[in-house]
């Protein structure tokens, strides 16, 4: 699995951030991406990378702040001048699907691909992505927000060749067979399934990407057994303080200290305020890792716009960014090849 | 007046060219600019200037296809997370109410500056640019689509020395208040007014932004007496061919001809196909130059994201683009000295 952040910064784009999107990679061929918010300039993103909007699934919405979805009719259209066929799945709260409908109307977009809007309140049971199982957990913030668990449906099993002899089931197709979740048949008439012979599967590995949200307990329960955390870390707490409580959002070290008591080994922040600089000024990002690092003691990561994790079955996250992208693909006719 | 443009692509944004959106800035300080078209990520490209969202007066908007104004609510909210108070005008068509409304509505977007809507139908007579009158006129195209022309309101004048003398207007206060318009009276009683010895004023400086369109001819009265016509030219025609009539755009040469019959001195094309590279490629935005030129004799100009042009008091448009953009000034707390 892997994660790739398409925006990082809160409320206003900047020079080097924008504003929140988030690609989620499945590991199997063909099972695409999912995108996590899809703040104005996504699409933009998007060509500064090897996905492709084809190859995408669903479209996840943690809230309607403008920061997290003014980037959707221009991605939903330009999908379609790209000659998307394929369904396409949106999950968010509810209001999204009149925003949606609304722009839709207004401009007289239509698209040459269907859409399904699965509001978050019914997205348990909903199949929305091929490897993925999704859940959602309301957070809380000055409009309702969520967070999305994005959990392995399945696991690959390897076969125990201690148990397959004493067993006797012989070398060659049968082996392959139990591998797939078949039951077999012996010569001697007895059935093996395969739980008799496979060993334990691994655990599932679980990812959590948080809107904004200014109580990270409330995902304490969704926490458990999670690999990674993604959350936003808007302010440090000097500025927490400062800017008061009603935006909602949370500071670094109120995220940390979470994912500290709840053991999440794998926690990446993002959604920094833009007075925070990259490198040099007044308050930096260095100080955002610093009060979090004080507070956790997992493997730590702050965001970058384009930074790319991979999360290996182990459930170890890392930072698996080419040290300089290489130029990606073209889209349909939309890429150009020069880049100014 | 000096044009810059923030978008030259159509439809979809490709690597070196965002959607439509063109700054017009007055020359008189403290007149602010004003912003024709507003794709997604038109605030992005604003970044990338000297613009910033303070000065913005008004926002004019052609036509309600995506690429011409995904990017307004994105730019609005961050307007007011600048802290923005200045009253902001909105012009465009009746829809555009509607869709921003819903928009705003929808994710709660409440910024802290009024805003003026103002639809294209009643933009005559309206006053939403300090030093510019604004006239629109409708175009061809699959929803209705406009052109704003801007005309100088007040043009500076020059005394006419030997007339002064003539009239026995003695050298001193008088002459200035003469400038400013206003009447004097001499020792002897006599009245002198400004129009008695005032050279005469040069023609108002006119420019034509014209939003999607396949019928240049419109624009055949708004032409007259314009310096400069910024129009689409999304096909050559070879393109416009193959792709046939249903989307309603212009080829290079329809609006190439419009303006050599209309005697326009300065044509700029912009909008162009995403299937145009910019250097190399199988159709190249040479193309579109050449196919212009063999119909054009006035000043040509391809536009290209972040390009300037200034139009003299001759009505003589040049490119003044800095060789290599400064690194623009930070806006609020949204800039970021560092670009990634």
């Amino acid at each position: 699995m892997e994660l790739e952040f398409l925006g990082t910064s809160s409320g206003t784009p900047t020079r080097t951030r924008n504003v929140a999107g988030l690609a989620l990679r499945m590991d199997g061929k063909g099972s695409g991406w999912a995108l996590v918010d899809c703040g104005e300039g996504t699409q933009h993103r998007i060509l500064r990378t090897a996905l492709t909007l084809h190859q995408l699934r669903a479209i996840f919405i943690t809230h309607l702040h403008g920061d997290h979805c003014y980037g959707l009719p221009g991605l939903l259209a330009s999908a379609g001048l790209l000659n998307r066929s394929e369904r396409l799945f949106i999950v968010g709260p509810r209001p999204l699907e009149r925003y949606l409908q609304g722009v839709m109307e207004t401009t007289e977009l239509a698209l040459p691909y269907p859409l399904t809007f699965v509001p978050v309140e019914e997205l348990d049971g909903t199949d929305v992505l091929p490897d993925l199982t999704v859940r959602a957990t309301e957070l809380s913030h000055r409009m309702r927000s969520f967070a999305y668990t994005f959990t392995e449906k399945e696991v690959e099993r390897r076969l125990d060749a201690s148990k397959l002899a004493a067993a006797g089931v012989p070398r060659g197709p049968a082996w392959g067979l139990l591998q797939k979740g078949e039951d077999i048949t012996l010569d001697d008439g007895r059935t093996v399934r395969p739980a008799e012979v496979l060993l334990p599967g691994r655990r599932p590995r679980r990812v959590i990407v948080a809107g904004d949200n200014d109580r990270p307990g409330l995902l304490a329960e969704a926490a458990i057994d999670a690999d990674v955390l993604v959350h936003e870390a808007t302010y440090t707490e000097p500025i927490l303080a400062k800017v008061g409580p009603a935006p909602q959002h949370s500071s670094a070290q109120m995220v940390a200290r979470f994912a500290e008591t709840a053991a999440l080994p794998n926690l990446v922040l993002t959604h920094f305020s833009p007075r925070y600089q990259d490198h040099h000024g007044p308050l930096t990002l260095a100080d955002v890792a610093a009060e979090a690092r004080a507070a956790y003691t997992g493997r730590l990561f702050l965001a970058r716009d384009l930074a790319r994790f991979a999360l290996d079955r182990q459930g170890r996250l890392e930072e698996v960014t080419p040290p300089r992208a290489a130029p990606p693909p073209r889209q349909g006719t939309a890429g150009d090849a020069a880049e100014a």
